[in-house]
C-alpha cells in the first residue's frame, strides 16, 4: 500500500459513513467546500496551494486489491459494499482558486460537486493535502515580503514533519517566492531549484580547517560555499581570505561563505570588512540557523551584510502557527442547500464565489462571497474550474506560473498587509443572497 | 522514485560533501550521534520513538537506477562518484535507546559508526523520522498522563503535515499510550487500533437528524457512536434517548455519543443528565475540538462526565512545540573524538553512554552522560546495540512492547514531571571523562 496515493489514507469515519449512504443508495450530487474558518492573529492574507496534489490525488483515487482484501479481513463492512468500493473512482467536478491566489476567511478554495459517497471519502486526504501547502506558502510568502532581492532557501526537510512535508514545503515555499530548496528530490520531482553547501561535520572531519575549505571547492568548483562557524568565524574568515589567491590560480571562484551560530548581524559585519580588506568583494554572505521572518525584518533592518538566507524548521513548521482552523464541509446534497450550525463552527450553506474589487490604485480592496448564481459586476470571479466528471480541464500550471501569479498578488496586497501589519484585517463581505440562504437553511433543519 | 525510501530524500549538502569525501578517500569509520540540545520550556522530558522507521531506512538505503541517471545528468558530480554512489549501501552499526526510553537534553538517543560517508549520507531523513516521531510521542504521553483511565484517540490526519506525518503521528502516539487513531491506514501498516464515528456531513445529507443516526445505527450495528451537535447538542441527545428503545429492539446499542464543539464540559454534564434520566446510563460521552494537555487537564479537573477524547491537530502538529532543538553531529573521526564549538551549539565529543540511576522509591534520580568505555556502577545504561554491519541484531520490537515500555517509563518519573511541572528540570551529569575529553579536543583544534 502506497502512503501517499493509497485510498486507506483517510479517517475511518469516512468508510463507515460511506457504508450508511450505501445501505440507503444515497448517491445524490453532493457539494462539499473548502475553507478557513478564521485566520490566526500573525497571518493577514493566506495563499492558496496544493491544487495540484489533489487533482492529482482524485484522478487516480482507487482501492487496490490488497486494500480491498484488508476492508473485507477487517469484519466493519458489509461484503456487498467492500466489492462497491472496489469500482468506486472519482467521477466529480472540481472548481478551485487557483494555485498562488491570496485569500482571506470564510472564502471557499476549492469545491467539489460529486455523488455524495465519493466527495465524502476525499475528505481527509484532501484536508491534509491542502492545509499543509497553503500553510507553508502563506509562511513563505511573509519572508519573501520582507526580504526582498535576497536568496531565500529552504532548509527544513530535517525537521519537517516526515518525509512528504520536508518536500511539499520545498514546493510549496518555492511557490511563493523562494529561490529554491536544499532538499534534493524536490528537484527530479517538482523542479524546484537546489541548494547545497557544508555541514560542520565535513570541517570537523579534516584535520584543519582550511584542508576541508580546499578539498570542497576541489570537489564543486562551481559552487564553492565554505561554512565558516565550526570553530572561530572570523578567523575562519582569514583564512577564506588565505586561501582565494592560491584557489584562483586554478580558475576557482569562493562564491560565499555561510555563519550559521552567534549574533549573526555582528559576524556579517566583522566577515564583511574580513573578506573586502582582502579583496574579496564578491564573496557573499549567506546565513541561516533560527531564522524566520521576524529576524528577517530585524535583520534586513539594521543593514546587516548578509545577501541569503537558508531556513528551515521555522518554515517547514510554519512553527508559529503550526496547523490552520479550516474545514471541508457539505454545503448542499440532492440539490438542496445544507448548512451546519454548531456553536462557534456555522457554515455559509450552498455554491459559493469569491468576487475580488480592486481600488484605484490597483490594489485589493475588498471582496464578496456570495452564492454562485448571483454573479456580480466588476468583481474577479477567484473560484474556476479545473475538473469535469473526474478528468482535468487543462494540465498542470507550471511552477515558474504559479511563482509569477504570487509575485503579482502580493504587489496588489494592501500596503500594510505586504508589511506584515495584520491590522485593520482585510475587508471580506457575505452578499444578501448568501445571509437570505442561511435563514431559509437555518428555518428548515432544527 | 519512491517518496519515503529515496536515497534523494537528503540535503544536497550531503552530496556535495560526498563528492569530496570520494575526492580524497575519506572513508575511515566516523560516529555520528543524535541528541536534543535543549527541551523546550513544556517539555519537561521526551520520548525516544522512530528507531523502527529508521533502521527500515538503513537497511533498504541505495541509489535506484533512475536516481543516478538524474544525479549524472545535473552536471554536479563526477561520473566516478556517481558510479560510487550506485554501490554505496549502509554497512555501518547502530547504538540507540530503544524506542520508549524516557530522555533529556545533552543525551545521545542514536549512534552511527560507519565509514563517513554512509554516516553522512543518512542525516537529513534520519533526523527527519527520529524528530517527528520523538515529537508526537512525547506530547502523547503528556496527553497520557493527565488523563488516566480515559479513551484517547489520535483525530489528526487532516491537519497533520503530509501523508507521513499523520501515519507516523498515529503510531508514535499508539506507543505513548493512545488507544488508538481515525487514520484507518494506521491499522494495516502498524497494527494501530482504529476508531471512528460520522461527520457533521452525514447528519446534514439526510433529511432529519434521527434519520441520520438511525441511518448509522444499521450500518454499524457494533459500533454505534452519534455526533450530537450538528444543530442543537441537548435536543440532540434526547433524539437519542428516544431512538434507543427502537434500536434496543433489533438488537443494536448505542455506544456513545460525540460533541464536538461549545463548552464541552457544559454540554458534557447537560447530556449526561439527559441519558441517565432517559435509562441511557450505559451511553459513554465521547469529545473532540481544539483539545490538548492542558485542556484534557481542566475538564478532569472539573469532573466533567467525559469519558473519551478525540485529538487532532494540536497532537499531529505538537502545536505548542512544532519542533525540537536536535542535531546528528560528528563526535569521532578515524579513531580521534571530534567536536563543534559553534556558539550556543557546542556538542560533547566521543562516543557515550547514558547511565540512569533510581531512588529509594524506583524513581529516575538522575542520569550521568559519559564515554562508552567509562562504565558505571550501578546505573542502568541506556544506549544499546540495534545493528552490525548494516543488519539488525533482533527482529522489530512489537508496538505492545514499546507501549509496556512507556507505561513503566512514565511510572517512574519524578511526581512533578509526572503532573507536567517542569521545575526543576531532571538531573542530566557529564560525567568528569567527558568533560577532560572536550578540554582534550578543543586544544587540539583550533
Amino acid at each position: 500500500m502506497d502512503l501517499q496515493s493509497s485510498a486507506l489514507l483517510t479517517d475511518l469515519y469516512e468508510l463507515t459513513m460511506l457504508q450508511g449512504y450505501f445501505d440507503r443508495g444515497m448517491e445524490e450530487i453532493a457539494v462539499f467546500e473548502f475553507f478557513v474558518r478564521k485566520l490566526p492573529p500573525t497571518r493577514g492574507f493566506l495563499i492558496a496551494a496544493g491544487l495540484e496534489q489533489v487533482l492529482n490525488y482524485l484522478e487516480n483515487l482507487h482501492f487496490t486489491s490488497d486494500e480491498l482484501e484488508w476492508l473485507a479481513s477487517s469484519g466493519r463492512f458489509s461484503k456487498d459494499f467492500v466489492d462497491y468500493l472496489g469500482r468506486l473512482r472519482f467521477t466529480g467536478d472540481v472548481h478551485a482558486m487557483p494555485e498562488g491566489t491570496i485569500f482571506f476567511s470564510d472564502e471557499p478554495i476549492l469545491r467539489i460537486t460529486a455523488p455524495l459517497p465519493q466527495a465524502q471519502l476525499v475528505e481527509s486526504r484532501l484536508i491534509n493535502l491542502l492545509h499543509f501547502q497553503i500553510l507553508i506558502a502563506s509562511k513563505a510568502a511573509r519572508m519573501v515580503l520582507v526580504a526582498p532581492g535576497k536568496l531565500l532557501v529552504d532548509f527544513g526537510l530535517r525537521r519537517a514533519h516526515g518525509a512528504e512535508a520536508g518536500l511539499l514545503a520545498a514546493r510549496a515555499s518555492y511557490l511563493a517566492g523562494f529561490s529554491g530548496s536544499a532538499t534534493v528530490l524536490a528537484a527530479p520531482l517538482f523542479g524546484v531549484p537546489i541548494y547545497g553547501t557544508m555541514a560542520h561535520s565535513f570541517v570537523q572531519a579534516h584535520e584543519d580547517e582550511i584542508a576541508a575549505f580546499e578539498n570542497f571547492a576541489h570537489a564543486q568548483p562551481d559552487n564553492v560555499v565554505l561554512l565558516i562557524d565550526t570553530y572561530d568565524t572570523e578567523a575562519a574568515a582569514r583564512k577564506v581570505v588565505a586561501l582565494a589567491p592560491r584557489l584562483k590560480k586554478e580558475g576557482i571562484t569562493i562564491k560565499s561563505v555561510r555563519l550559521d551560530s552567534g549574533d549573526l548581524a555582528d559576524h556579517a559585519r566583522k566577515v564583511r570588512r574580513i573578506l573586502d580588506e582582502g579583496g574579496l568583494k564578491e564573496v557573499r554572505i549567506f546565513a541561516s540557523g533560527s531564522l524566520d521572518e521576524y529576524v528577517l525584518r530585524d535583520l534586513i533592518a539594521t543593514n546587516a551584510p548578509i545577501d541569503g538566507f537558508g531556513i528551515g524548521s521555522r518554515l517547514d513548521t510554519s512553527s508559529d502557527v503550526p496547523y490552520l482552523d479550516c474545514a471541508y464541509k457539505l454545503q448542499e446534497y440532492a440539490g438542496r442547500a445544507r448548512r451546519k450550525r454548531s456553536e462557534g463552527k456555522a457554515t455559509w450553506p450552498g455554491r459559493k464565489q469569491v468576487y475580488r474589487y480592486y481600488g484605484p490604485d490597483g490594489r485589493m480592496a475588498y471582496d464578496v462571497v456570495t452564492l454562485e448564481e448571483d454573479t456580480q459586476e466588476n468583481g474577479k470571479a477567484l473560484v474556476q474550474p479545473f475538473m469535469k466528471a473526474g478528468r482535468r480541464l487543462a494540465p498542470p500550471e507550471p511552477l515558474s506560473d504559479l511563482r509569477k501569479r504570487v509575485a503579482e498578488e502580493l504587489a496588489r496586497l494592501p500596503e500594510h498587509l505586504q508589511k506584515l501589519q495584520e491590522e485593520p484585517p482585510y475587508p471580506v463581505k457575505i452578499s444578501k443572497t448568501l445571509l437570505d440562504l442561511a435563514q431559509a437553511v437555518d428555518a428548515r433543519y432544527r
